[in-house]
């Protein structure tokens, strides 16, 4: 069974889970499709114009001393980004415009890591094209296709998808029509792809 | 080291985590201190009048699922309230009447009971004087120990400290400064309590 992973740049919780998602789905056995959308629209839908991890400071002080305490007990480098939460429409594209390719689990963490590991500005075209040469693609190219019309459009495709499916936050995951939320339920979704109900 | 197990009569996730609770710190080692609180006056701080669950549709739907899916996993019984969210006052008011009884643990799964498989209103004193009685106490001592002005203090005293401490969802695990938020953080928490950061 296939598992798909719905994550969106800027998120925070997504990023431990996008670090260890590959290896622990080969260790599973359970092919995964990377899903990249923009949560931006589905906050907006909701009434927020901003992460409720800023609108609302309790969670958002629990969520940054727990992406700490995730990221120390999982040997994960970690840096809070000074800027929060940052623009990742650019990446987001990269991945659309490339749907199933190989590289894309590579590019991803290298994303990841360049906002959560080094605190660089994700929508800066010189970040993502560094982020896709790490994954062995040639940046000019990654980046002219992420700029073309039908890539965009497949981006927000992909968000109105994410809607549909109810997805409300990310990371989440989705097995067989089953809905798996956070980084933290990443496990059950994986168990969910072997065994099913269990 | 101690637990302190923040709880909410209303809350969803709490449910299966009380369910669980003592006998996964009994096997880890760890004491548990059980703090009932009310969630509704941290909801307001937040501008929100409602559970979040029923603001925001998605996540809600999501969190119905998501309750099922996990009682059925782990074999707990579940019927969905046809009520959402129950007012979990006057139970909230008896386990802050009686700080560190013993029997507190039995009451409070006999609360949740009533209100995640039996579908019962627990604001109902009858209710709460079985539930009582299901812990070996008589409902009449315990309701009316609930209705004293010193408890009803003590409840607002812990709600407030709740906030202070940066709570702001149920079930929250307290482990030596630390905040652990959610059923599925249980695990962690019980770590932390018996090893630290790891």
């Amino acid at each position: 069974m296939t598992l798909q992973f719905w994550f969106e740049f800027g998120s925070t919780y997504s990023y431990p889970a996008a670090m260890r998602l590959e290896a622990d789905a080969v260790r599973a056995g359970v092919a995964v499709e990377w899903k990249a959308f923009l949560l931006g629209p589905i906050f907006r839908d909701q009434g927020w114009d901003d992460s409720p991890f800023n609108l609302y400071p309790a969670k958002g002080r629990y969520m940054w001393r727990d992406l700490e305490r995730i990221c120390a007990a999982r040997a994960i480098p970690y840096r809070r980004p000074t800027v929060f939460p940052r623009n990742g429409l650019l990446a987001a594209r990269v991945v659309a415009g490339h749907p199933g390719a190989p590289w894309l689990p590579d590019f991803t963490r290298a994303v990841y890591s360049a906002n959560f590991r080094d605190d660089r500005d994700i929508a800066d075209p010189e970040v993502v094209a560094t982020c896709a040469e790490a994954a062995g693609q040639r940046a000019d190219a990654v980046l002219a296709r992420a700029a073309l019309p039908a890539t965009k459009a497949a981006l927000r495709a992909a968000t109105e998808e994410a809607a549909s499916l109810g997805i409300f936050g990310a990371p989440s995951f989705r097995v067989g029509g089953e809905l798996f939320w956070g980084d933290d339920r990443l496990d059950d979704a994986l168990r969910w792809a072997t065994s099913g109900p269990s």
